[in-house]
């Protein structure tokens, strides 16, 4: 099969062995895959992931231990944990020590023709879905995880640190419940996204302070910085991001303001699966550009370039 | 009166003005002072004071507008907030961006013969508690914010990180609530202290894993690096040191583990004083010596010494 294929130097598409399905794991067929700045992060050398990168995708399953899933159309969550940990039994198995994570830690992922996911991960896409909308579910799910973890009060002063997607993804879930919502961000194109939508989003940091919640997802340390001085004392941080390498830092603010600082990363797919069937959530506008898979490489390039936002890749 | 004032580079006992009561102040005569790590670092520059440093004393009310304050034996809030911002309409005076902090942020000190503190500060203390014990309803108070901040659960598997006089409070506090606690601590003799208590505390990380909660209590910012270790995914960490200067850090396992981080600070001073009253808490133990007030120069050396907990100066 093609896949796009990195060797820990350069990312190139190339023929490789259709992955083989293990007990429990359906073979699923890629019809699209999004790039996601973890993705980019993977080029740059993040966690030393070698192999098929890509975690966002929507795919046909081909074979399935389970008869019910032939055929499906189908989104899966990327953490595929062993089964047996502590954490895998309490239904934590997005924190299980040992799991393999789709195109990030040990699993090949899906900028390639063919995945395979264990059963257990799968979600069938309803019919409203269009592909282009599905492979937002992960990401959606992402934003989401913030909901799970903090309690989203309609009244809230909320400000969303970063305009790409993640950041564009997390303004319309608050949008949602009602805060008091504004985002900051760089790109006059991601700004006019959010404006589009009715979502208060500025250049710079003008009438925001005492924020009750605050979201670093710049992908930068400034931004953590930044979130300190406009959060309101008792406050919440949710970082977003990983940044690569050390920076000096001094949580001393932390401490005399009383913070409180939650860390969020992968989030629930079924909610995220209903707000776009509902149309509460839409993305459409989020998608930059649709590359066929034969272009795969200017994909990734044009991911890169600043003022874009979701870049797809159609593998069938 | 006499009283302990730093001028920036050495702390001398010596004569200065009795304080000036203000509308809405009461003037406490001091019977004891006791000697808080904030204070050491203050005589190493924490946050640029200059004065009389002191928070941690229980007193003797000699003047006040309301007469039912005149002669009642008490301890007090620190935190002087404004009373018109909106933190104080909403009872977060300890959060007043305006605020005075007694002996810490514009404001004179315990340490001396005489301080002011606002009337809505004060709080009686009941006759069981003994003046030497009820110099520590202060810091008491700032372990049970931390009961204030998180639900503290009877199965909690939890780790102080730090056997200082403040670890050993929140050590007293956990204990109350059933945790599985274990204390990690560096010095033999303050470890003692708490084994005789029935708490488990030792000088290394054997046996530790997966904490559900860890409080970072150390004062330095190796326990910071300690605790994210110690700490399983979705787990809790609870910052109760500051430190001085920025150091390396970065974030990532916080994302990428979920950690929940909560500054923690003041805490409330009635549940403090029930606990003392009853007998719930002890502290006795944690009183290494007592010093008139002529050797307070003294009192501050000693308290500076390793395997030291908390030294009091007696004033009258």
């Amino acid at each position: 099969m093609n896949a796009c294929y990195f060797d820990g130097k350069t990312l190139q598409l190339k023929e490789v062995p259709k992955p083989a399905r293990k007990d429990g794991e359906a073979l699923i067929r890629i019809l699209y895959s999004g790039i996601c700045n973890t993705d980019l992060e993977i080029l740059r050398g993040y966690l030393g992931f070698r192999g098929i990168p890509g975690h966002e995708f929507v795919g046909i399953v081909e074979e399935a231990d389970s008869e019910c899933w032939h055929g499906k159309r189908v989104v899966g969550e990327i953490n595929c944990g062993c089964g047996r940990c502590s954490f895998c039994r309490q239904g934590m198995q997005r924190h299980c020590p040992e799991r393999e994570v789709l195109g990030i830690v040990g699993k090949n992922g899906s900028h390639a023709e063919y995945i395979t996911l264990p059963e257990e991960n799968l979600h069938e896409v309803p019919e409203p879905i269009c592909n282009e909308d599905a492979v937002f579910v992960e990401p959606l799910a992402a934003a989401l995880e913030i909901a799970e973890q903090v309690h989203l009060q309609p009244g809230m002063r909320a400000v969303v640190l970063g305009d790409g997607k993640l950041g564009q993804l997390i303004a319309r879930v608050f949008q949602l419940y009602g805060a008091d919502l504004t985002v900051i961000g760089k790109h006059p194109q991601k700004i006019r996204c959010l404006t589009a939508l009715g979502i208060r989003a500025q250049a710079g940091t003008e009438g925001i302070q005492d924020a009750d919640l605050v979201v670093e997802c710049t992908g930068n340390p400034e931004g953590l910085a930044l979130a300190e001085r406009l959060l309101k004392p008792r406050g919440t941080l949710v970082l977003k991001s990983t940044y690569s390498g050390e920076f000096l830092f001094n949580p001393a603010q932390w401490v005399i303001r009383e913070y409180t600082v939650v860390g969020s990363r992968c989030g629930p797919f079924e909610p995220a699966i209903r707000l776009l069937e509902s149309g509460k959530i839409t993305v459409r506008d989020l998608i930059f550009r649709i590359f066929p898979s034969e272009r795969a490489g200017e994909a990734f390039s044009v991911a890169q370039e600043k003022d874009v936002l979701k870049v797809l890749i159609q593998w069938t």
